[in-house]
């Protein structure tokens, strides 16, 4: 049994005809539409001479043993938000099926190192708010306390939710010993971006993911009237928050990274007022501590320049921040020797969105990633979508790369 | 009886008394605390030799028969915006009050012209989002079947407040027949902006109100993942929109008046994606037709200037305008007159609010408006304060005005 990328499109098209509805794919954790994609999954498992597993936190695993109890870690997520696209998590979890039964067959069930796929859980975060929940479990990153307070919409817990897929919350931390023997690992994604669109290529091979500083940012000025008040009188706290929705694109070029500010809210917010209050929402994320450190001062001085200069103050909110998780550089440079088995370029680039990678970095596996190009870089959405002749590509790269894994842990 | 301006005080505190309460002042037109001082008013009409009518639209018109049956208009308003000032309105009808005392006393209750004092119904708009109710209906600017749609937050329509007062909407038109002897309106209010205190001027004389043009501006970018997107390819309607915010004081400092955005709506507005639409709402005015055109224009071409450089679209809509009022120069010179009589300095301004002098200046009538120093240039708001030595000063010169404006009339 060779390998057959096409057979992962037509399985990623069953799962979708299977999950999904009009407005996209339905596949959030801990539904029953996520538990009939695991279903789907694990029967195909059963094709294979895998051990199939669900650990303490729910994440599932399937086993191909191999000649050494070293692991290399295949990894992706059957969840979506809500009205999601077909690729997203899905791609990586099939791609990686694949690859299995290639091994398999290769190999008469016995690698030379034992390879394993996972399937996180709660990815997404769509329903409780807390992203790369399965995979923070493994890495020893969840403070089971905390996740113990969320819930969804509906006032359900997380704990709750678990509960009903068969999950103790409390026990979820018990997920880290399923990482005692990883060597390596690899992660097969959609790129969710227009970068390797806009160079019209096919795959990447991806640094790492970028830090994030999140922050709020609130400009007091004074509320007067729109016809009464001259201009050159006014505290207005739009005009300074304007300034820095142009200023983050000079302090983006200057240091590297990326800005945005994705909300603006004004008060008292009426027509006939010049604002008072100002908030707006701050994102910055960059591949280099020391970048991203530069992003958040640049926009701090900048803040506070346009505020004094314009009669208002500004204050800082903390929303969350994370550093930034560089991925490793002889895997990448492995990621980067398979795409170009399969198609005549390359290309490097980080990666802006979090992924389960992250989390595996984070807890000191090798690890690496490769991206295949998103159509208009949407995802999260219906209307994601990857070129079928790019999706079989990332199939066959991401079998290429495990074998390079494979024998880079044999190194 | 000569005049006594701390009479008007006084009366304005008597008053504030009465209709006001810890948040300030509640006369919304209508209701039972702006019956009390319409009450509070007519009784201390009944001390003078006037005839007190109320009109078809609600208007109340107190008139000293003179000489002449010319008349000379003084207006101004008892009500108020929920939680509103003690000065707003009620000082010009208060000092138009003391006037009509020394007019009664110095010339034995028949003065050289006829003079009336007009308390006109419902200024503020508070209640039904229409301002300049009783003026309008006196000037035939307003439309009944437009005005019987409107209701108040808790669904009572204007009509039916109306009734409860007395007045049958169907017939607040024929409140115009009560300026067919006017001869020129006089009217003094508190700035309700800066400029006067800026300056360190108790009184001012108003050149005329602002025209407005009212607009909405809507910027359509594409939402795009604040990771994974590069700064170079984002569309973000946010950065068209905050150039703009920007280019409105570039273009007021241009084409004079002033511009402002008071409230700027960001969508889908989360701090993970680039802004893809973004609303703001736009005021400007100018005291001259050409000068607001231009500021329109202005904002049009660099809103689709900016929207074109950042790959948006843009689009506009209409929320309200009109035309600017400017007053009668002559009398403009004899309000400057009448400042320079009680104090050294004046100063001319536009009135960016609107005022029941633009109804009475729309219906041809040589009208005027004096301004009296508002400290912190607020309004609206139980804060809203003027020097008390600026009060005094602001009845003597509305009392010089008169005699100049009488003269006028008879020149």
């Amino acid at each position: 049994m060779s390998l057959d990328p096409q057979r992962t499109i037509d399985e990623l098209k069953a799962l979708r005809s299977l999950t999904g509805d009009e407005h996209g794919a339905q596949r959030v954790a801990f539904t029953d539409k996520w538990l009939e994609a695991r279903t789907f999954l694990k029967e195909k498992l059963l094709e294979l001479p895998v051990e199939v597993i669900t650990d303490p936190a729910g994440n599932l695993w399937a086993t191909l043993k191999g000649e050494s109890e070293r692991e290399l870690l295949i990894g992706g997520h059957l969840d979506s938000v809500p009205n999601g696209g077909w690729l997203d998590g899905s791609l990586n979890v099939l791609a990686g099926l694949e690859v299995l039964r290639r091994l398999s067959d290769q190999y008469a069930g016995k690698p030379p190192v034992t390879v394993r796929l996972v399937d996180w859980a709660d990815e997404e975060g769509a329903r409780f708010g807390r992203s790369l929940y399965g995979s923070s479990a493994a890495s020893g990153n969840i403070d089971v306390h905390a996740l113990a307070q969320l819930r969804d919409k509906g006032g359900i817990s997380l704990g709750a939710a678990l509960g009903g897929v068969g999950v103790i919350l409390a026990d979820a931390p018990q997920a880290k010993s399923q990482l005692a023997k990883a060597a390596a690992y690899i992660e097969l994604h959609i790129e969710q971006g227009p970068v390797l669109e806009n160079l019209k290529l096919p795959l990447g091979a991806v640094l790492g993911t970028y830090g994030v500083e999140r922050h709020s940012v609130t400009f007091h000025g004074q509320a007067a009237h729109a016809g009464a008040t001259p201009m050159k009188v006014r505290r207005d706290a739009l005009l300074a928050a304007a300034r820095l929705a142009q200023e983050i694109y000079v302090i983006a070029e200057r240091c590297g990274g990326v800005c945005t500010i994705g909300s603006v809210k004004t008060l008292p917010g009426i027509v006939t007022s010049v604002v008072e209050t100002c908030e707006v929402l701050l994102d910055q994320r960059h591949l280099n501590a020391q970048g991203l450190a530069d992003l958040w001062q640049g926009a701090q001085d900048a803040a506070e320049r346009f505020a004094e200069e314009g009669g208002c103050t500004v204050e800082f909110g903390d929303l969350w921040n994370i550093g930034p998780l560089p991925f490793h550089s002889e895997l990448i440079d492995a990621v980067e020797a398979s795409i170009l088995d399969v198609t005549s370029h390359s290309h490097r680039l980080p990666s802006g969105p979090l992924h389960d990678a992250a989390e595996m970095s984070r807890a000191g596996i090798p690890t690496a990633m490769l991206f295949v190009q998103s159509l208009r870089g949407i995802s999260h959405n219906k209307t994601e979508d990857t070129d079928e002749a790019h999706l079989r590509l990332s199939v066959q790269a991401l079998d290429k790369l495990t074998d390079r894994a494979v024998r880079w842990i044999l190194r």
